[in-house]
């Protein structure tokens, strides 16, 4: 959502108790009514940060918090190796594009501390982080403080990552949205997944996962970073595969434990940990239609199935909750085992799972460890409520974080809408964060429009929730906007809505001149087809009265309504009648 | 759905006992599968018709089942008025593009006697209109004609549209999808309507209302009705407001009367009314954040308001049945006083008017006339299952016909959207027909682009609901795309969705070759990277053993998959992990 307009601009939310503390939300001014009444300008969610020059980056603006807790240490970190950027970057010498901005040490838990905002929040400290996200939020900071101390939301914030500007991911928080970028074999450069990242937080996405498992791996990990002002997850097992020439019957604890925390060095703020794919549930996948989707679930399938062992990531959880601890990363369980079409929905493979992602979520919570579970996928629209209610109870509130799900499978180039609608649902009921789907899935890599068309789709998807769920204020931009469309104040209307220059863009097709968007009629049927004009005759007749009151006074006023020339309007054809 | 590939043709159903009666479907043909096992072809259904010369029209097939009936007349109909096409046409002498195809004298009921598909079903008759619903729908014809006769469902044919395809609304059947066209103010050919016609019914219209405005609207209207497949709605008031310059406050009985029959031995299947618009429910819109945005309820409100009078289309409303009668024109008894605004939902005036319209739902009834009732419009999710299980009870199951809803205002140019999943949720709990909404909704006028993807994302709600509902077949589409997505049969995949054009022109983004399309490997990952591969190895291991066997054969099974060099593959980074 841009400031496009001198009608959208950056202002600053203060936090009462410290006013050094200020969040930033877009402000959109609107034009007064027609009787001239001015109109409440009205204040956004905004994700896209204070923007950067990708070669220097963001300012790492949480990093003194971070050191004011006196709880971590500098240190040397990992010792840097080629082979994290890949093949290519061994045999040149270099990654193609090293990172040029500030090196900051990497900064970790002291021995024996824990610097989890679980934690903090567990010890009944408030952070800054907590009450950044209150004033964000709209809400009281206890609330924030006692959702995260009951697990039921996180804040994913590394030490590592002090560009980030805390958000909370849960149920009783405004529903966010994740977008993935990344590189792939099909090459893509280092800047273009910069820009791809400043795209996805210009419209709206809460975080950003980087898929990359191309080259430079490591690096482009690092530009993506030091640019982000929103938390950025992973999969680390992606980067381990290519530690290991793509063969994931050769991947092991050890290399994926060095990749953690060489992304957790780095500031990765969430890593996806397939921990619940266990040997015994392979087999349940045999007989779906559509067997296993999950990328990370079926390296780790594969690698059960080769060496007939159970899933290295669940025999070594704990290890995996400590250093997680110690740079408060967060844990997304993934769903390893979800359906890849409705004809797979709610199985047994896909419960088992989520039995054991729910007995990890208790462990890491021993570990005062953050986390979040990962949900579908494909789900047929009746039984996607089922997911989220059987999440809720078995994971005793954890966030749900859910790819969708699609409602159907029949519409491969419309699957941002096919999943927008059992997102919309599956959040209703509960769900904290919907992760995009493109235009393109299932066929292609997304460009650049079908990012913004992925997210703003998204952003449908989880306003619709708020509003239902009855979220404080989430209507009150949607009653901003229906009344400026009630008074044809055009350009408020655009500056409200969700995607401004489509909005004005389509509104153009019809009517382009500047004065168009002040007439007082709709583009699309000219001055004398439109109802909100007879509307708001009855208004001026009845406006405020009761309706009783008012039919009493009926007969006089249809007389005035008449001797006033009263005309009528009608609304445009491509209106149902 | 074009037959656009010599593997999606057109094939035709046969009733057992009619065999000259024959229904087209589209037959999509499927490779084999990689191990050699071949796949049924999948039949669907299809709305657009054996194509027509827009010169021509299309041939009357019908025309013998209701000459055959014996209870109608030809007759010579009313004088041809110039002023049907408007002052343009007046002007001109002429409309600017007269029909030259076949011009049939009009038909109407013999004195005394009721031709409507209700009148039959309730004698007990089974007519070939039924029959041919019932090989459509894939149900026995009994269940066709009782939930005819029981008012449940409609069978929209107008005995002066014998081009028509039969087809069916109600709960108990497939979900149908509206499509608007219509020219106005903006100008636009009649040769452009009926391509916007043909293009909608192409893409999966069930209906289509024809909502022109502008001139040549009796002419349009002919030309759109003798190429129309499927059935034609109309709003007759537009018309009728022509006739009298625009000025609502001039409107009598007399005039819309004449314009009913004038659309009536046209052919029009079914036209919207908004009788229930009631002068006493006017105040109840005055404090609304968007008053009335029905055109047609603006009008009548405006009717109303000037005259202080009630609503002639309720007064009037029994001679209106005895019209419909005789030519079986079904009603669709409009929401004038729909919410604008989710801010307006289920509010007094909205629920005041449905009242009225579950009590014109009955009186139609007692003519036997065929009646489906509209429904919003802009509704919270939340709120939206009450307005069709309100409608449902209130009008004894009459057939809901709903625009949307749209669940949230805040996305003007994504409205396809928004109130693609209000539809879904409001289709799931009953309501039989959606009124599809474009991305250009609020903001201009649609285009051909606009119609296609307002069409599709419609019939993805419908599906979606379908599916949800369980009806009987609904998934096995679903289940064949997802069966050869899994196993690579990319064409097949592209044949099998709703919009194959687009779907193979984003694969082709990525790989455009021929050889793509036969790849055993998904496109966004090339041949190393895709689960797909490990989900088959899985299954060469355990495919249709229990799982419980498969477990004890797990560790030698292993050693196989180790023996067989099995490898793992991986899903595309635009999934979630």
């Amino acid at each position: 959502m841009m400031e496009h307009t001198p009608s959208r601009t950056l202002a600053y939310e203060q936090d009462a108790h410290d006013p050094d503390l200020r969040v930033p939300v877009t402000e959109i001014t609107l034009a007064p009514s027609p009787d001239g009444t001015p109109n409440d300008p009205v204040r956004v969610y905004r994700t896209q940060g204070p923007g950067s020059d990708p070669v220097r980056g963001l300012a790492p603006a949480r990093e003194p918090w971070v050191v004011a807790r006196g709880d971590t240490e500098e240190y040397d970190g990992r010792r840097r190796d080629l082979a994290d950027d890949g093949r290519g970057a061994v045999r040149r010498g270099a990654a193609s594009q090293e990172w040029q901005g500030e090196r900051r040490r990497p900064r970790r838990a002291l021995p024996g501390r824990t610097v989890t905002q679980m934690h903090y929040a567990r010890q009944g400290v408030i952070t800054p982080e907590m009450r950044y996200v209150a004033v964000r939020e709209g809400c009281d900071v206890e609330l924030v403080r006692s959702e995260v101390a009951a697990g039921r939301a996180i804040i994913p914030n590394n030490v590592n990552h002090p560009e980030s500007e805390p958000m909370i991911i849960g149920r009783a928080f405004l529903v966010k949205v994740n977008a993935n970028i990344g590189n792939s074999a099909v090459h893509s450069s280092i800047a273009q997944e910069v820009e791809k990242l400043q795209w996805a937080t210009t419209w709206g996405a809460d975080t950003v996962m980087d898929l990359s498992t191309g080259d430079d791996i490591h690096t482009t990990r690092e530009w993506i970073l030091r640019n982000s002002p929103v938390p950025i997850g992973t999969v680390p097992i992606y980067q381990a595969l290519e530690k290991v020439n793509g063969d994931a019957s050769a991947l092991t604890w050890e290399v994926y434990r060095d990749t953690v925390i060489e992304q957790a060095e780095q500031g990765v703020d969430y890593m996806t940990v397939h921990a619940g794919v266990l040997l015994r549930y392979v087999p349940l996948t045999a007989d779906r239609v559509t067997g296993i989707v999950s990328r990370g679930g079926s390296i780790m399938a594969g690698w059960c199935l080769a060496h007939h062992q159970e899933n290295f990531l669940y025999t070594h959880f704990d290890e995996l909750c400590e250093i997680f601890a110690a740079y408060d990363v967060a844990f997304s369980l993934g769903d390893g085992l979800r359906p890849g079409s409705i004809a797979d929905a709610n199985d047994a493979a896909q419960f088992a799972e989520l039995d054991t992602l729910a007995e990890l979520t208790h462990r890491a919570w021993e570990h005062d460890v953050q986390v979040m579970v990962e949900g579908p996928g494909h789900i047929p629209f009746h039984l996607v409520r089922e997911n989220v209610e059987r999440q809720q109870e078995l994971c005793d509130g954890a966030p749900f974080y859910t790819l969708g799900p699609l409602v159907t499978d029949v519409a491969p180039g419309y699957d941002h809408i096919t999943s927008a609608i059992g997102a919309t649902e599956i959040a209703r009921y509960g769900t904290a964060m919907l992760c995009y789907v493109t235009p393109k899935e299932h066929l292609g890599l997304p460009d650049r429009d079908d990012v913004r068309t992925g997210v703003v789709t998204y952003k449908i998807a989880a306003h619709a929730a708020d509003v239902a769920k009855g979220h404080p204020g989430a209507r009150d931009r949607d009653d901003a906007l229906s009344k400026a469309r009630f008074e044809f104040r055009w350009r408020d209307q655009f500056n409200l809505s969700l995607d401004p220059e489509l909005a004005e863009a389509y509104h153009d097709e019809t009517l382009p001149a500047e004065a168009a968007k002040t007439a007082h009629f709709c583009s699309m049927c000219g001055p004398k087809f439109c109802s909100m004009r007879i509307s708001q005759d009855i208004r001026d007749e009845f406006g405020g009265a009761q309706a009783q009151e008012a039919l009493v006074g009926m007969a006089a006023k249809s007389q005035e309504f008449r001797a006033a020339g009263g005309e009528v309007y009608l609304p445009h054809p491509t209106h149902r009648p």
